[in-house]
């Protein structure tokens, strides 16, 4: 990789976090500058605006957010057990950048605002959806998973239970939140479970 | 009331839209002064800074969502169709002040910064919490509910899921995210009902 490369990469890896934190109206160059240690020129030979560095900084936040959500998530039992598995991460490992879930707060920074963030964060959350609509296809169809369920329907409340949880657990500076939210998604989980392989209660 | 009161009231009107929609560092005095055609020294008589204003302004925002939240929900029926008629009236009326919902918006644009804001955005949480609990703990009490049902988590996961989904509806500029929310709430509070109470089902 050439130098240039690197300090471009480095810059989005520092800049992230400020706008995450902070917000695109709250994060200025001058923060930027002040992390990593360039100058003003410096800085703009690489980006050649703050909106610019703040949709960088959103898609590298994201793909860590991705990663960190994604690698390596227990596939080895039933489609109900990757689920619950899904929900057990982002619940124990939430953010992977600082300042909470790059999706929630760069949508609310940018629901009134900034028509690029808005694209980027619109698109995260469609990708989002349509990777857990795929596991729960994948259940409808081996059987696992009871065929009235509506995919859309579980994956949004998913995201939605999630996100909003992780909003107020940040706000109250407890895990609470966030652990109701699993308790009530497993067992929302365990109630789309085909009737058939349900554990029989006595 | 006073002049000066009407005035100070007024003030409050105009800015709490800004707040909510920008946020606290994307809003400026300025702002405030073009909405309201005052002046600085008319504004400063009123707010000696813009973190009072903004606290006083979320203060206005969230009554106003509270109001609109609660007056007049269909308690005429049953303690479940009582909190059914909760997640509705979210859903069809999310927002009392333009920018959507003043708690989720504080929320995050406080969890990294302002605690002045971040301990009234805490405290609306708290009671919005608390009175869920007092339906559900009255409907235990009844014998509407079941008697395991755990307060907290129902009404920490009806809180989730609303505001989750109020971000993705209105970052997706549909309402989906909110109606799937309220199909999945509506189901899980059918759950908790008494099963004594349970329309028998052939």
């Amino acid at each position: 990789m050439r130098k240039g490369e690197l300090t471009r990469e480095r810059i989005v890896a520092e800049a992230a976090p400020i706008f995450n934190r902070q917000g695109f109206a709250g994060s200025s160059m001058q923060d930027v500058m002040e992390a990593t240690g360039l100058e003003k020129g410096g800085l703009y030979r690489h980006f050649r605006s703050k909106e610019e560095l703040a949709a960088e900084s959103f898609r590298y936040a994201l793909a860590q957010a991705v990663k960190l959500r994604t690698d390596k998530v227990d596939r080895s039992h039933g489609v109900v057990e990757h689920l619950q598995s899904i929900v057990k991460r982002f619940v124990e490992t939430p953010s992977a950048v600082p300042g909470g879930c790059p999706l929630m707060n760069t949508a609310i920074d940018a629901d009134d605002g900034n028509p690029v963030l808005r694209a980027l964060v619109k698109k995260g959350f469609s990708e989002w959806r349509a990777r857990l609509c795929v596991v729960i296809e994948k259940g409808i169809g081996s059987g696992e998973i009871a065929q009235e369920t509506q995919p859309r329907i579980v994956a949004n409340t998913m995201i939605a239970t999630l996100e909003g949880a992780l909003m107020m657990s940040r706000l109250e500076g407890t895990k609470t939140a966030l652990q109701d939210a699993q308790t009530t998604l497993d067992s929302l989980l365990e109630g789309i479970r085909n009737s058939v392989n349900k554990a029989t209660e006595c």
